[in-house]
């Protein structure tokens, strides 16, 4: 019996399409920042008498294909430590669900933390890295703290996180608005797929990528915030146009997405340098330095409400112990 | 002295970006559809007693960058016909200006239309076409009615539009909704070329709009309005992709716009076929075939407001006349 925490990244380079769906191989390289104020923390106890797996998300029993994704990766973890018994899984996410706040990055990091341990399987950070990319591609990133990075790599043995900046010693910070926590309607998962197969402009995605990379490490390099919040933002836009271009094209965006990103523009425009950018849902996180804090905090809180805002900080890197 | 009376076309393949910004060659073909309910009429007196081109539109005296585009074109004309008379002109436009509706291109023809009359100059049809692109580029498909391609071309005497069915003969048509009648922020001149030159994405349009072009001359011959206004979204949504993906990137797009594309897959989802598409404004304008009007028509009005709603049809070609 095992437990494990992990916390939420938002990616600043995007993860936007698998070149292997079943081994989750992404199409590229991404770069991320663990957050501290989003997490899960996860249960593991294999035992001899369940007969199926038991998944337990904040209290409620999950089932249906949600619950089939936690036994996928259960079965990888029985398979390599030659176990056989099914898992009592408790989970409690400190993350609103399934809106582009990336709950799937801390759920399957933490799962692949706590299984693997109460397994009795000794894998280092990258062999969970490699592990926790089984369940959901962005999890590969949660393993570490501060500014990850997610190599692709050609296939199971290569593609895995390293931390570039574990412990962030500058002042970038991100406010995450809370635009609609209800379950989005496409999935990242399904997004992906449709831009990779039908968005004649997804041919050029690698090519962007691989320019925001050497730029995003360039500027971490230099502690520079709004040269990291610079190549963000656009290359958030540049993976969503990839949606509106598919066929049939689609949006992550609603009213409020518009409006949040029009207000940072606007703080910009008015000396105040912040900058967005969304994930595969309406929610918009923006990134600035702390020393703006309480200028973009108190603006977006008169236009769009603080009950909707959560400041977030560098977050650490998984933590597992047994229990 | 004379009038010229020239409709609005809206771009069911989108001109997007310039190959030639002084004489207005685009990148690529594109094709529209001529409508009824939008047009501007212009009357031209050139008269030796004038100390400057005199423009009034809608009874306003025009002044700035858009009076400059008029007499750049008067001077063209002026140019062709050994004319050295400043002109009077009066222009009526029955098209909400500057918001997507395409007011400069019934503007521009009309204006061709009437200063090369005055000035005594016999243009045949592709030479007004010629002319009015040196105003406007959608001003080049304002020349003919019905359905319009205008051909790239790579000079001058190359790039102009040509007839594909003059009278419609099946039963396509379009509600505009107007959604922001005031001035946009971003011209489409600027906007274009903000894609042209930042957009990774721009360097695949011509290849979109080559299987476009195809695709809906093909859909046009076979009047399978289904199959044209699924090209056309498509097509728009392609075109603004480019804008989301530029540097810095930028959308046309409300949160009006975002409601009004919901309806119309509402709409289609529940059995009743239309498409959408968006110029450089919010506006939308929403393609169906005639036996679907009244079904098309109540659900907008009942979710937007009549009010909002502009029911056009496929629209004539320029007609000149002397005063």
């Amino acid at each position: 019996m095992a437990t494990a925490k992990a916390h939420t990244n938002i990616a600043l380079v995007k993860y936007w399409g698998k070149k292997d769906q079943e081994l989750i191989i992404p199409q590229t390289d991404s770069l991320s920042l663990t957050l501290d104020e989003f997490y899960t923390t996860t249960t593991v106890d294999f035992d001899q008498e369940l007969a199926s797996d038991q998944v337990m998300i904040n209290g409620q029993q999950l089932g249906g294909p949600a619950a089939r994704k936690v036994t996928r990766l259960l079965d990888i973890v029985r398979q390599r430590s030659d176990l056989t018994a099914r898992a009592r899984v408790d989970s409690h996410n400190h993350v609103p669900t399934a809106a582009g706040l990336a709950s799937s990055a801390s759920a399957f990091a933490a799962l692949a933390g706590a299984a693997s341990q109460a397994a009795g399987l000794q894998l280092d950070r990258r062999g969970l890295s490699r592990l926790a990319r089984r369940g959901s591609g962005s999890a590969t990133r949660s393993v570490y703290g501060g500014l990850v990075e997610w190599q692709a790599g050609n296939d199971d043995q290569t593609s895995y996180a390293v931390p570039i900046m574990e412990e962030v010693d500058f002042g970038i910070e991100m406010i995450a608005i809370l635009i609609d926590t209800r379950q989005k309607k496409i999935s990242s998962r399904f997004g992906m797929q449709q831009s990779v197969a039908t968005s004649p402009y997804y041919r050029l995605w690698p090519e962007v990528v691989a320019h925001d990379m050497v730029a995003v490490k360039k500027a971490i390099a230099a502690r520079d915030v709004d040269q990291i919040g610079a190549i963000a933002e656009e290359n958030a836009l540049r993976m969503h146009a990839l949606t509106l271009s598919a066929a049939p094209g689609f949006t992550y965006f609603d009213s409020d997405t518009l409006k949040a990103m029009a207000i940072v523009r606007e703080l910009r425009a008015n000396g105040i340098n912040c900058y967005f950018t969304m994930d595969a849902g309406p929610n918009v996180k923006v990134i600035y330095d702390r020393v703006n804090r309480e200028a973009v905090y108190s603006s977006l809180a008169d236009q769009l409400g603080a009950d909707r805002l959560v400041v977030a900080k560098p977050g650490p890197g998984i933590k597992i112990w047994n229990d």
